[in-house]
């Protein structure tokens, strides 16, 4: 079945405690419209902040409850389609992101996106436009987590993975997940070092499933490129190890390999890499292509 | 004029003590023979660890003397060609990589390496090779430093970018710049995360000059696909943001942007990623791709 969320269903934390605003079945699809991460405030470039409530960023369109999720169960996240409108907003400020040191005013740029062209018009050079879902996920186990922070229950994983095609894996905590998403970039490169994306209203029709074989306790994406496994952690060396060792406890037991022959084919094969370094947790993801897949037949759905 | 170096002449640390095997002028091409990162003391799988010598690993072939280059320039080496031997060692065991807390035991794999077919036979799984040069640099400022450490000088950065085709700039600290290499891979992922690529054999063709416009303090790789900065610190996430830093400072003055566009667009097109996480320190690199080169009339050499 198919259904419609309007952006103005939005919250700001994901919670076991928000009212869902949608009720779906298993299989259903959702065409879900979202705000841009400010909540649509900034329109223009000049004096964008006056007035700006900081406490409005990052809403996330839904709660949906998916009937017959339960806690334990893993949501299958299909990314049918994004579409996104034709202006998006870039912001840079002191203390935001890795050069928020060194930036001595709060700064706003408002840049064209030529969805025909597939293209962001960046002062005269032309930017290819990936678009990708910043904020995604499910109500965590226990206190709300707020937009802005990613963790095992999704959240701001900020990757450009999370794009149309992909598959997303989310652990469910709650009865119903209550799914929501927003934070939709045009353009975002990894480790979004501003902060800030090429932020976007946008209009993502996504497919809500249980997953059949995927057992994991993080986020997992898997796209034609192969399978990523996205662990978030305050500190990067964490967050890098055990999206490693999450992988291959993913992974292991459809291989046959032994501790050591897994870890030497994952030192070949498997890419340590970065989703996000500028949230109040950072994002890795580990990457193994989808041809080692393919020999070893792991069938992730 | 074209030199060869024979694959005895080594040492195991970067230092301005070190004696010249051979010496060259700038634009002098030499191909460099070099063990594998056990200085071939394995041969089988067998008991490889009866005897060893863990002080004998890393060796980097050289040094090699450039006339002509002093501190304070930048040292060009030009990947011009890495032939690998037909076959690889990897190795696993506790404290060794991101797994080494799981792992109980030392283990030794031999693999063929099929140059013809351009690929590794890992039990009957085909891994495309990707010949990369591990160990690389010139002698540091100061103390010497232990060939299995990168830094500023370069040692050990293990990028998967340091491959044919690419270009390599390091800062020179010392008269001659002291130039060496070794530790090559037949095969490696981002993040070497078993501490092991495929170790080899290999004869590597570099030319060496000078730089021309490159200004940096760290390595600087370039290739078809773009410019990288390298940047090694024991805390990845200090690493990634001075790779950051690294490379806006080094880009910047070449664009006519400001601190606060030149931070949104490397948001947008500029990538955090990751050489590996298992060495003494971590080495991130920051990638920027060519087309942004392009644009803004940016010729790095």
């Amino acid at each position: 079945m198919f259904h419609e969320l309007d952006k103005d269903n939005y919250f700001y934390a994901m919670s076991k405690d928000n009212e869902p605003k949608l009720k779906v079945n298993l299989g259903d699809t959702v065409k879900i419209e979202s705000h841009d991460c400010f909540t649509g405030q900034i329109t223009s470039e000049e004096n964008a902040f006056n007035g700006f409530a900081w406490d409005q960023i990052n809403p996330a369109s839904g709660p949906v409850y998916v009937n017959g999720v339960k806690p334990g169960d893993i949501l299958k996240v299909t990314i049918e389609k994004i579409d996104i409108g034709s202006t998006g907003v870039m912001v840079t400020g002191p203390e935001m992101g890795v050069m928020g040191n060194k930036l001595k005013d709060m700064n706003v740029r408002i840049f064209d996106v030529d969805n025909d062209k597939g293209s962001v018009d960046f002062d005269g050079l032309d930017i290819p436009i990936n678009k990708m879902i910043g904020v995604i996920g499910v109500a965590p186990p226990n206190a709300e987590i707020n937009n802005g922070t990613p963790d095992t229950h999704g959240g701001n994983m900020d990757s450009i993975k999370v794009a149309e095609g992909a598959t997303l894996y989310l652990p469910v905590y709650q009865e119903g997940a209550l799914f929501g998403l927003g934070d939709v970039h045009a353009a975002m490169a990894d480790g979004e070092i501003s902060v800030s994306g090429l932020e976007v209203e946008a209009e993502v029709t996504v497919k809500l499933e249980k997953a059949e074989t995927v057992k994991t306790y993080h986020p997992v994406i898997t796209d034609k490129d192969g399978v990523y496994m996205m662990v978030s952690d305050k500190d990067l060396n964490l967050a890098v190890d055990q999206s490693v060792h999450k992988m291959i406890e993913l992974i292991q037991p459809h291989t046959g390999l032994s501790l050591s022959e897994i870890t030497m084919l994952m030192s070949l094969v498997g890419h340590t890499q970065i989703n996000q370094v500028v949230d109040p947790k950072k994002t890795a993801r580990f990457f193994v292509p989808q041809y080692i897949l393919e020999h070893y037949d792991i069938e992730l759905n």
